[in-house]
């Protein structure tokens, strides 16, 4: 097994989850819970699972209201490990600063950038594709980890898979021939019955100065101003409000791939980015054991009557739920939402409703 | 229309409500509450309605536990106006008592039995069925007063009307041929439709000393012991646990109407006994304006996304509904119940659970 001493974990922590409200808050987005029920919140869940490939090298790029909540989950990360954005700029600028840093750091850093909300099971599975995916880095790939699909599902992108790389130490890897957006139910099954299609997790290996490179080709001042920043961070308060949002899959990797520069490690292990109250109940239901009215969050007492679904709950008070199928009920101290499974999408109008009628304080 | 000077209103106020919990309880039931968003609770909305009537002449007869509240909510009534019973012991012993009451202190009064828990619509109709009824059992009668099905309920007994009596000052009044018990769908139909059948709505309208003289005929020791009782209500307390308990449908209404000792007034007013959810949503549905998802009780914000059905907040908190049919969403401050109207009878095994697990403080 190679040295890992190159290898950077960045964890963009970003996002304020509102299919997740109440439980997610802008205050207090989702990475920041136990959503799982595990014991630790998705953040922290993060870090032990990349701390024994990096060690000591874990940035994680998160907005300035969520340092202070960030550093108290993950007290071992040196205070400069914790770096903050003025306001969310999508992903591109929050790893392309990452790679600005690591570049100044170590030219030969390689970078991997794992989301904080992701939920991963056979770890062992996820260290071995990182592993290869850092060989295929080296060599100057842009690297992506495709998840053999379980399921046709339609709330994720997939990843085109090409031939093999033929590369040692890293013999799963492939080219990738083409990234695909969210696909409908029909076009995802014909995917996941070709056999060549994987689910895009949004994980990505790369040199932080490939990285950076690429970026140039797409957005120069925007690869410009992030290596400013990362010479003299103080500037991130006027620079930083002058960057465009975008995300690094448009910015890097779909060129990157239209021009045959990203390979894709294919693994097979437990993923889930928990997009709403949907798929967290989907990965509750898969637990061992689990009944079917799961409770999470809670050390009240529910009652559950001929129903199934999901119901968080934190708020101390009894809970009792009757005849009801795919329920979701989020209980929390100061609201409460009721809907279902199916309906868990829409549970963002919630949101963008409380903050027509004034109620920000609540979302 | 003739003096009322005789007539004395009786409510009951029993019965713990469990099918309304969590907003029901048995150190609160259902009468304390403003269910239906009236601004008075059930109780004060019926003294209100009967007080036109009986003018001071009300008594209330409740548990031990809810005689405070039941003065804090109806100041007016004298101290000796709220009869306490150390234990429930149905409907028969709580009436029996306030006629022996009443017998003693008039030999002429007459008695009107409303439950504390009804609702009532169209009051000048009620009245004017109260007022036949009151000249019916002045002529010895026991009265009840049957409400004119507006569907074929399943929930309430109903009446068969026979023939009128030609009585002056009671034009509507009719001879009972018989009560008959809550019937399944088909017979409802049949009962509507004959034009033959009153929904029995529980209410009783006799001489006091008719009605004990009644009881007599069934339950003489049970008699005697209420008339022990008005005589000296320091023997409350030992000789209450002895009665039975008994409803004073089978005690005295059936036999005296196989006898052919009952009378009816058909009326036509809007009533509800609010036995569960489901006729709660019914009532607040038919209410003019009313919304698709109905909120009492709050002064809370409530989100509603496509949803129809019952919310009940009190508990301060933000309530978001989305994409639920006929759901009934009960918060309080330490009890939550999702459920449906279609289940809302279940409501009562989510109180046996909870007290079997030892937590009869929330129910």
């Amino acid at each position: 097994m190679t040295s890992m001493d190159d290898f950077w974990a960045v964890i963009p922590a970003g996002g304020s989850g509102t299919r997740l409200w109440p439980l997610s808050r802008r205050s207090s987005p989702k990475f920041l819970h136990d959503l799982t029920g595990s014991g630790q919140s998705l953040l922290r869940a993060t870090w032990e699972r990349l701390a024994p490939l990096a060690e000591e090298r874990v940035i994680v790029v998160t907005g300035q209201h969520h340092a202070e909540a960030v550093r108290a989950q993950l007290p071992m990360l040196h205070r400069d490990a914790v770096v903050t954005e003025p306001s969310p700029r999508d992903s591109m600028p929050a790893i392309g600063l990452a790679a600005a840093i690591l570049e100044r750091r170590d030219p030969g850093a390689i970078l991997g950038s794992f989301a904080a909300d992701h939920v991963i099971t056979e770890v062992e599975a996820f260290h071995g594709a990182v592993r290869e995916a850092v060989v295929l880095a080296r060599r100057g790939e842009v690297v992506t980890i495709g998840v053999e699909p379980t399921h046709p599902a339609t709330g994720f992108g997939y990843i085109r898979v090409g031939e093999p790389l033929g590369v040692e130490d890293a013999p799963s890897g492939r080219r990738v021939r083409e990234f695909v957006e969210k696909p409908d139910a029909a076009t995802a099954t014909k995917y996941v019955e070709s056999g060549e299609f994987r689910w895009n997790a949004g994980m990505f290996v790369v040199g932080a100065t490939t990285l950076l490179e690429l970026l140039a080709q797409t957005h120069p001042e925007l690869t410009a101003t992030l290596r400013i920043i990362a010479s003299d961070p103080r500037r991130i308060s006027d620079l930083w409000p002058t960057l465009p949002k975008v995300a690094i899959d448009h910015a890097v990797a779909e060129p990157a791939a239209a021009a045959g520069r990203v390979a894709v490690v294919p693994a097979r292990f437990g993923w889930n980015d928990i997009g709403d109250f949907a798929s967290l109940a989907t990965i509750l239901a898969e637990q061992d054991g689990a009944p079917p009215l799961r409770v999470i969050a809670g050390e009240q007492d529910v009652v559950a009557i001929d129903s199934t679904g999901l119901v968080a709950a934190d708020s101390g008070r009894a809970v009792a739920v009757v005849g009801l199928d795919d329920i979701v009920v989020i209980d929390t101290a100061d609201a409460l939402l009721v809907t279902t499974k199916e309906r868990s999408q829409d549970v963002k109008r919630v949101v963008e409703e409380l903050q027509r009628r004034g109620l920000s304080d609540l979302t």
